[in-house]
């Protein structure tokens, strides 16, 4: 369950574009304005704003808020703002271009935490933006011979079954089957990796129960064991973002914050693509992980209109 | 170029379903009335005619067509009646079931000689219609450890950018692999299939070209040369699906009416599939390489209403 609030009456997109339009006007920017109405609104409310505001202006929202805001606020006002399949079109081709493992779960993220439509929405809002194919730039950046880059594409590329359909005798062969890879330590080969790919997310959900029941071992523990490779890595996050993406975000959240100083980018992304989706869920997970609460991180690492906006999003502590 | 002709004139959407419902009644069925209607409509107007049909009479237009009609004529009218996304998800689903190349060609046709967002609607309607993937399904059928699958499910779950982008050097640097590849005969490389897969088809028609100048031969007649092998067929099917379709669709029309019988499958798909993109083309690549016209080959191999359908489809000989 997500965690935004719409008020009860709500306004109409046109009240609220001009509502944002009076936040920009003036001497300064009326930061918790734009809050009050832009976090406060569903996808679907926030693309008529958009739209009511550039037919009352003649100008972009978005261009406005780059305009009036700055840093991480600006930039988590805007990924908020915009359509959600440009949003994560535009986060995994940038995370194409810096290094580091995290910035690849930003692929696994949208490949496996994303629902099959909005998967192929992300692809073609790819195309628009950047005259190129995800799987193209994807391929380009991680050699598609080796398996990481195998991994990335055929899940980026995936259209699953979106219905809840589930074989039980299948999830116990496959379920054998992956068993049988990883206790041999091969992650590599492709049944791994076809299987991953092609399942829909029910019979996946089932054949890891399955592996659970049948071997006494959470797959993710056992491919962890089986190895500390980038591969190993990648395959664990795949597996949580397709059966409990929670546990994916929390750890994302929770890795933003700890250590010295704080990843904006991850964080924002993070309470930004699942505030809607599941934030509930991520805040119980990270609570029972981590013996601490997201809210309290989230004051801890962030401050200023950046931590107001993000609370806003989070929504309050859960009694 | 497609050769389907609407009348100057085009009755409303109720008034053709009318005309069917009529041709549906009384003693035996008018399949005159059924080709003078369905047979000179666009995809969307047919949809349109069907939905119409469904208000009017309350029964679905396709079931009708199931029971007024019979044998290879039915077969063509459903197929060129219904959702066109649907038909290749059906296409695809009942060629996984058979053996044979031919049937195989089903795949590539679908995958290469179709537009990205086609491709997309047809693993959408795949999906609806049998509850699960189609890579799933591909998956199952042809290991994809192999070359073959995959070749097939990269194909199938790529989404091009649907722009005509085209970077020469690029052009010339893969051609250079694809040239290595083929000379060296390992068509099997990764990177022939990334390369085919990933890249958009005015990108893809550069490359090709850029082989023919760069080393005076087509890369069609290269890869033919370097094995006999499936893989090689399914490769130079996929290049010419995706560079010059009229190519490949001659072919099946040539190839299902040669020797003693007809592949009707064959050859219903292939009129039913290109009379609305590039018949005109089909049409004139038959000319000139099986010297005679695709109409003679049509009137000698199939008779009636099954071949009255296929002549208002692929319409009048060329002056």
């Amino acid at each position: 369950m997500g965690t935004v609030t719409v008020p009860a009456f709500l306004p109409s997109p046109e009240d609220d574009g001009q509502k944002l339009r009076k936040a920009f006007q003036g001497r300064g920017t009326d930061e918790k304005a734009i809050i009050d109405v832009l976090g406060h609104r569903t996808a679907a409310q926030r693309s008529a704003i958009a739209a009511a505001y550039a037919s009352l202006y003649g100008e972009s929202l978005l261009h406005r808020l780059h305009s009036e805001l700055s840093g991480d606020f600006r930039n988590a006002v805007m990924l908020w703002t915009m359509d959600p399949a440009e949003r994560d079109a535009k986060l995994v081709n940038k995370a194409l271009k810096r290094k580091g493992e995290r910035h690849l779960w930003v692929i696994i993220e949208v490949a496996c935490a994303s629902s099959p439509d909005h998967l192929i929405a992300v692809r073609q809002a790819y195309c628009s933006l950047f005259s190129s194919s995800i799987e193209e730039d994807v391929a380009h950046k991680i050699t598609p011979t080796e398996p990481l880059g195998q991994l990335f594409v055929r899940l980026l590329t995936s259209y699953r079954y979106p219905g809840e359909h589930v074989a039980v005798e299948l999830a116990k062969h496959e379920a054998a089957q992956l068993f049988d890879a990883v206790q041999k330590k091969q992650l590599h080969r492709d049944e791994v990796i076809r299987v991953l790919s092609t399942r829909n997310k029910s019979q996946l959900k089932e054949t890891f129960e399955q592996y659970n029941e049948g071997y006494g071992r959470h797959i993710e523990e056992d491919i962890e064991g089986a190895g500390r490779s980038q591969f190993a890595s990648m395959l664990k996050t795949a597996i949580w973002c397709i059966a409990s993406p929670e546990k994916h975000f929390a750890e994302v959240v929770r890795s933003s914050v700890v250590g010295l100083g704080t990843d904006e980018d991850s964080l924002t992304r993070a309470v930004v693509s699942r505030a809607e989706i599941d934030m509930k869920k991520v805040k119980e997970e990270y609570k029972k992980r981590y013996n601490t609460t997201l809210i309290y991180d989230v004051v801890d690492d962030t401050s200023g209109d950046y931590m107001r906006f993000l609370l806003t999003l989070i929504g309050p502590a859960d009694p």
